[in-house]
C-alpha cells in the first residue's frame, strides 16, 4: 500500500509539473480564484499582464479589487453564476490596474473540497480588432 | 509525517484537477508526448480535432505516425531540438488523418524522471488568414 501511494504520489507530481508548463505555454491569459476567499490562487504571465500587474503582486490579491466598481460578494456570485450557466458570453469588465476592458470567461470546478474559478481573460479591444480584420 | 504526506497528496490531487480543467478550457490545441516512447500521453479535444481524430483514438498513438513522411527517431529529435533552441518558429507539418498543415510548437520538460514534450498545434491556414486580416 505504501508503494502504491508513492507511485500515485509520483504521478501526481508529474501532473503538477504538466499544469505549470501548460499555464505558461498557453497563449490564453488565465487567473485561478478561490470562491471561498475571493483571492487569486494562481495566474500566468499573460493573465498578470492583462490585469496590469506582475505575478508576485497579484498572487493572493482579492479578485474583486482588480476590477472597477465591483463589490466582492456580488462579483464572485456573478462569476460563479456565469460559470454554471449555458450562455457562452463572457463578462465585460474594466481592470483597475491596466484600465483596459477585459472579457472574462469563468469555469467553476471543485478540487480538494474547495470551489475554484478558472477565468480566461481577453482584451476586449483585441477581440474587436480581430473580428473587424476577418469580416 | 503521515499527515503532512496526506496534506501534500491532497494538494497534488488539486493540481491534477486544475491541469485537466486547464487542458479543456484553453483555446490552444495541445498534445503531450513522451520522448522515451514517442507516444501521445495526453491531448485535449482541440488537439484531437486538428489531428483529425478523437481523444480515445489518439491517446497512446505514436506521434510520428500522425504526420506525413516522418520517421519516429528523426521526428522526436527534431521536436526536442526545436524545444531547446532559441528560435520561436514552429515546425510546419502535414497531419496524416486530417490532411491539414499544422504548425507545431514544442516545449520540453522533465516530470517524474521522464522527458515530455508539450506541443501546441495550430492550423497553418488559420494563421495565414488572421495575419492577412490584420495587415
Amino acid at each position: 500500500a505504501q508503494m502504491a501511494l508513492e507511485r500515485d504520489y509520483e504521478s501526481q507530481r508529474e501532473m503538477d509539473t504538466r499544469y505549470r508548463v501548460l499555464m505558461e505555454v498557453t497563449r490564453d491569459a488565465v487567473v485561478v480564484v478561490s470562491v471561498g476567499t475571493g483571492r487569486i490562487v494562481d495566474l500566468n504571465t499573460a493573465g498578470a499582464h492583462l490585469l496590469g500587474g506582475t505575478k508576485p503582486e497579484l498572487m493572493g490579491a482579492a479578485i474583486a479589487q482588480e476590477f472597477e466598481g465591483r463589490r466582492r460578494g456580488e462579483f464572485l456570485e456573478s462569476l460563479t453564476n456565469l460559470a454554471v450557466s449555458d450562455t457562452a458570453a463572457p463578462i465585460d469588465l474594466l481592470a483597475r490596474r491596466s484600465q483596459s476592458r477585459l472579457l472574462v470567461t469563468p469555469t467553476v470546478f471543485r478540487a480538494a473540497g474547495e470551489r475554484l474559478l478558472l477565468c480566461r481573460l481577453e482584451s476586449a479591444a483585441k477581440v474587436v480588432a480581430v473580428q473587424d480584420g476577418l469580416s
